[in-house]
This record gives structure tokens, sequence and C-alpha cells, in this order.
């Protein structure tokens, strides 16, 4: 299908994935309309040639295909149930994307409200972070009637550098992305224990990033984080308070499924100190701050 | 220097690493030649072509320049000092190239007697596993004098792909070690505990190895062996034990340094629970069997 020819697209969220993912699309050409109660992040969509719209139920009239990229399922209720009224809006025929990272069981209650409006949900967690959502380098990992898939495909096509289709029911997707989750949590919250162990020994946190990251004790999140420490910068490209949420959906995961998950529960505690110590808004990268606090380490000099 | 005429190298421990690093130096022309208290493994290496001797008293009759591939702190007196009388041996002028994961504190204190018999110790531990030191493509984080290492750069390189010069003093490269391993242990715990919750969600675990990878959830260990659960085959490339020592060793040089390690300790009962279930000489996938016994999964049929 040609871009021009293909259907409005509409993005609730502008912020670090949702924004990156509108921009990639509007660069492939797609029409895209915003949405954000940010309105700095709205105006900002505006300034570089997307169209924008105050809310999701003026969003809703005009895209049949809205993406979510809120925070929680609690706010996609409301964006779509609730103040944003997005559901009504859609209608029959509409296609709500939630690319939202939810407990699988909320993933499936949402489609099954969804389906009540005649709407069809594909469940469509993310990976890869602020910068590749950017370049149009998002990976999907979703699950879906094939159908709506098909009809979507030309705007995730747009936004990702892969498309992982795990299944054809709503749930599959969020039940991929919480044991991704378990992963990404944890392998940052090793990262920074081994990091603040090697400076606490005396070495030189620089070196211990060159030589882990060439050998195998590295992990994506090992190379992409530990940047963020040795440049002293906590600006929060995915904030503490993003995986005291992640982690905790998948210890509730492993609850409800009475599955014990330890290694888990220790890395969720760090993001919880992290959190407690006032480090919340701070990347995730500050969660090597904990062990500084607790034990004077010297962390690189920290950007103003 | 040409290889040929390059000093005779000896390596002590002709197991998973031992064995493909002295098979690697053998393959760029070097003068190798093995011992290992393992007959087995001794008459494997002379059938590849290798020299090899019984005692490391005799090998160091032969080689002033001997790389350790021993298990241990322990072993590694034993061979040095105790019934191996290779220091005494190798004497004034030797070199002993330590590839072993040890505490900090135990690779001070060996190269303090070593220097007593006027050798010098380079501590030079490993990384890359058994497949890539058969291909010379060991990493090694090594610390020592300068004019040991250069003298015995020619043996290094035949055998890595990577060596990284941490220091000049013994004990660094063990520290840089003990900090990798953190990393690792943590990471195979990490992998198996999210690839046992996802089979416990329904999931079909190639199909999580392969989002997985492609994503930031991905680790080194989780690329590296998941398909050995996958496969069902838990032939030991490396043994449970070696990480409820490595993770042991993290512990205990955190214990010293007063510097409490959550998560480390956390994927290092895993470790210990899956040796106390008695899969302690399998491969350390089998830390997945720990997670499989609790809740009664299916996992890959194993192998015979």
């Amino acid at each position: 299908m040609n871009a021009s020819e293909a259907e409005p697209v509409g993005i609730i969220g502008l912020g670090a994935i949702g924004g990156g993912v509108a921009r990639s699309m509007l660069a492939k050409g797609l029409d895209v309309t915003g949405c954000d109660i940010n309105a700095e992040a709205l105006n900002a969509f505006a300034a570089d040639g997307g169209k924008v719209l105050k809310t999701p139920q003026d969003l809703g009239r005009d895209c049949a295909i809205a993406f979510l990229f809120v925070v929680n399922a609690v706010q996609a209720r409301d964006v779509l149930f609730g103040a944003g009224k997005l559901a009504d809006a859609l209608g029959e025929g509409g296609i709500v994307v939630s690319c939202i990272t939810m407990a699988p069981d909320d993933a499936v209650r949402l489609g099954e409200d969804l389906a009540a409006h005649g709407i069809v949900m594909i469940d469509a967690p993310t990976s890869g972070g602020a910068a590749n959502a950017l370049a149009g380098r998002t990976k999907f990992m979703l699950s879906g009637p094939p159908e709506a898939v098909a009809r979507a495909e030309f705007a995730f096509d747009a936004a990702a550098e892969q498309i992982y289709n795990v299944g054809e029911t709503v749930g599959q997707g969020s039940t991929i992305k919480v044991v991704h989750q378990l992963l990404t949590g944890v392998h940052i919250t090793a990262a920074m224990e081994a990091v603040a162990l090697g400076i606490r020994l005396g070495l030189d946190p620089n070196r211990i990033y060159e030589v882990v990251k060439g050998c195998a004790g590295n992990s994506w999140m090992f190379e992409n984080r530990v940047p963020h420490v040795l440049d002293g910068d906590y600006t929060p490209l995915s904030a503490v308070e993003i995986f005291v949420k992640d982690l905790g959906l998948v210890l509730e995961t492993g609850k409800q499924a009475r599955f014990p998950l330890p290694v888990a529960a220790a890395a969720h505690q760090q993001f919880l100190a992290a959190a407690a110590a006032g480090y919340g808004r701070e990347d995730d990268a500050a969660v090597i701050k904990v062990y500084r606090d607790l034990a004077g380490l010297e962390l690189p000099a920290e950007k103003d």
C-alpha cells in the first residue's frame, strides 16, 4: 500500500516511546495525529509537522486505528472508557493497539471490554527505548486477530525494526513482555551492583565497562545503561519508577501463577530502594546510587 | 617473533578452557606441552599432536612459562607448592600465568609466594567458554608486571581474541573477573527464571528465545545458555558447581569489602538449590530444573 493511501493513525501518549514512534511514522509519510495531556509534548509534535488533537475523543473521530502509549492499564481505561471517551469515538470497526506494558490478565480484560464496543485490540508491547523509537527501530512483540494485524501492518512497518507476532490472542503479547521485563529489570540492577562493587574494589568504571562489554558478562542493558553512570547523566530516558511498576507486574504475574521468582524479587527491591531514596524520577541507572549511598562510593561526577 | 623461535609454553589443566587454549596455541605453531591428572584429557591432547608430561614438575623443567587452568586457588597451590612441585621446577625467571577465577586476595597471596621463588605471576582470568577457547577466541582480562606480560605476549596472542590489560599489579585481573562473574552468574539465573516463568504462562520457549534474543532483554549468557534448555542438552560445558564457586567468590569478596550484593546473593541461592537437587555436575543451564521441580513444568525433552 502506498503510504498516502493508508488510513490515518492516532497516537495517544507522545512521551519517550510514543513520541518516537509517532515521529518515525510521520517520517515515512503516514497521516499521523498525536494526542497528549502534556501540552509541551503536544506542541513539540506539532512543531515537527504532526497533526495534533487535544482529546482522545477528537482523535477517535479522525482515526480508526489508535496506538496507546500511556503508562499503565488504569490510564488506558481512563483514555478509552473514562474521561478520554476514545472507545465511543472509535466505535465499531476501530482498532486499538495497546503498546503498554501491563499484566496479561489486564490486557485480556481490556480486549474483552473493547470487543463489547465492536473494537478489536492488538496487544503490542515494545522494546528498544527512546532513541530507537525515534529512528523507526522499535521492536513490537504483538498478538491479536490476524485481520486486524494485517490492517494495521502498514503502521507497524513504519515504526518497527522487527515485529514478533507471538499469537492470535490478546494477552500473549503482554505475557512475553512480562517475561522480557523480568530480564531487563534484573539486568539493570545486576549492571549497577557489579559496577558499584568494582568501584568499591578500586577499579576504574570505564575499564569495567570496556571489559564487560567485550566479554560474556555483557547484556543489552549493561551496554545501554552503564554509560549513563560513566557520563553522570541521569536524565530519565526510562525512569526508576517504570521498573518499580514493570518488575511489580512480573512479580504479581508470578504470584497469580503461584510461581516463585527470587532473582526478580531481589532486583525489584533495589528499584524500590532507589525510589525510597528519592531517585524515582531519575533514569533507572540511578539504582547505582542505592549502593553509593550505602557504602560511600565515589561515582563519576554528575552533570548539572 | 616467529612462533618457532618462541619459548616453550606449558599448560596445566586440559579441561574445557585449558584444553581449548592449548590446542589453539598448537594450531598457531607454538611449542606447547600439556599436563593433566586426568589421563583421558592428556591422551586426547597427545592425539591432537601436543606434547604431554605427567607431572607439573616435569613440565616446569621443560617450560619457563606455565599457564594454570585448574579449578581454584587450592588446586593452584597444590600444583605449585604441593605435590605438583611446579614452582621449584620453574625456578628463578619463570612465569606463571594464572587463568583461574579466584578471590583477588588469593591471587595477591599467590603472587607473593611465587615471587619468593623468583617467579613472576600474571593474573589472567578468561572469558568466552569452551568453543571460543578451541577456536583461539578467548578473552583475557590480565594484570601483571609489564616485562613479564611482554615476554608472554606471543602465547596470549595465539589463544586470544582480545587481551584486556587492566593493570600492572597481580589481583587487578582477578578483581575484574569477580565483577564479571557477578554479571554472568546473575544473567544465567535470570535467563532460567524468565524462561521457566514463560513456560509456566503457556509460552513456547523457542518463541521466548527468538523474541528476547532480538530485544533489550538479551544477554550474552541468555543467548548462549537458553539453547541448552531448548535442545534438552545439559552436557556440562560449564557446570552448576562452577557458579556455586564463582558467585561464592563474588559474595565472599563483597563480604570482605563490607559491600552488600542482594541480587548476586539471590542468584547464588539458585545455583545452590540446583546443586542440592543433584544437578551440580550438569551444565549450568540446569538451574532451570529448580523451577521445573518446584512447579511441575514441562521442559523440552532431554537428550539421552
